[in-house]
């Protein structure tokens, strides 16, 4: 059996998000397993590094699934992208070492969520940015995230997760965040964290905090405050997924690094 | 009489181009007049600065009015995004001088080309990019483009636009283009060219020539041999509509230039 890991972009406005459903609606990784299907005659499972949530755009999923065929990798990635609907395009095929998981194998993942702060709404890019119309302090965003840098619990900035809670396995909420970087360039502003690992909703929740930070709706130091109480309604609303972004997915050890 | 002067930004691709037609296809101009006429109860013309082809955007295009009406312009930019389609937004709008002409007046326009070059096509902003999967040569480019800077005659980059043909008044086609820079960005490559103004289908033609060099199928030195012709049939094929975005509109004297 070879492990053939994917890299894959899709744009997620039209998706009910990552993960297969039992109902017919449209997701990345059923619309994945009917292309891998029609190309290898056979059911396919494919496994994600993450699940993202339905208006969530991804320019470096990664993927990964197990096959006897002797296809060379860079056919699967032609016959993948003639047989995938425009809004998912995969970008790479290589095969992997035995026992790699696409999810499990993760060291990090990066995300970037992208905000246009103007008066008034865009019209291009509107699927990938979250419109902010009142002024965005970037100051007050930069000093409000020092407290999220590290390793943590992040209960407070976790979802409950129905699929999670059902099946009674609510593991840690431990993670560790390496970094969160603010990039301005004209109106928009680019938030990028990069993490050993996202709770449900986190990302978007730690984003709809600092945006509560950056409005001064909330004080500088309120990620101390919320962090320690332990609970998701201590913390300011979801911020909406449209900005939000899965730029990347670092594999270790980190000499095999990708993209 | 005020001159009402608009910075709008447009996602072209489900537009019939900017200019209204006798036909009910949905173009920007007639979407916005529309919006004009539901504000101010009369029919208004609106005088773009440029005409765009169908699937090309804006970033910054820009256009006037005359109104009677004393309504503050930020009441207007309110009321016509208000009235328009996700895919229009109106930026800003400000009172010109009396005599102003969003078109007679610009001093340069500035547009920009993106493509994506990598052998898989993308998902994400693909309505905003070109897709060449054969590697490009952005040196060759470059030194291609060179010829095409300062007052020539650009004959051989004009389209046969059919309604100037029909009208009788085939202007002059001597143009001065500022610049042509390029960008490079992961696997993105933005080609933005200034000019002080722009014929039928002019900068998807450079373009069309700046790959074809780019991908070694024509000379460093073709431009030249192309403007010698003066025809529009020695130049290579046009480039396609969607990876194209009017940018900005530059208006003179320097002291009122306007984004």
């Amino acid at each position: 059996m070879r492990t053939i890991k994917l890299l894959i972009e899709y744009d997620g406005t039209d998706f009910n998000g990552w993960q297969r459903q039992a109902s017919p609606r449209r997701t990345v990784q059923a619309e994945i397993e009917k292309a891998l299907q029609k190309i290898f005659g056979r059911k396919i499972i494919l496994y994600g590094a993450g699940r993202t949530d339905s208006g969530v755009h991804a320019l470096g999923q990664n993927a990964h699934f197990l096959s006897s065929s002797a296809m060379p990798v860079e056919k699967i990635v032609r016959a993948l992208n003639g047989n995938l609907p425009p809004d998912i395009a995969i970008i790479e095929a290589e095969e992997a070492p035995a026992g790699f998981h696409a999810q499990y194998d993760a060291r990090t993942k990066i995300y970037r969520y992208t905000i246009i702060n103007r008066a008034e709404r865009n019209a291009c890019y509107r699927r990938y940015v979250l419109h902010v119309p009142q002024k965005l302090n970037l100051t007050r965003m930069r000093q409000g995230s020092r407290d999220l840098i590290g390793q943590k619990d992040f209960r407070s900035f976790q979802a409950s997760d129905p699929a999670v809670l059902k099946k009674g396995k609510r593991r840690s909420s431990v993670r560790r965040i390496k970094r969160i970087d603010f990039k301005k360039r004209g109106d928009m502003i680019f938030i990028e964290i990069e993490a050993d690992g996202f709770l449900y909703k986190m990302v978007r929740n730690i984003v709809g905090a600092l945006l509560e930070i950056g409005l001064g709706h909330l004080r500088t130091d309120s990620i101390r405050r919320i962090l320690k109480q332990k609970d998701r309604s201590a913390s300011p609303p979801t911020a909406k997924p449209q900005g939000l972004c899965l730029v990347e997915v670092k594999y270790g050890p980190p000499q095999m690094t990708h993209k």
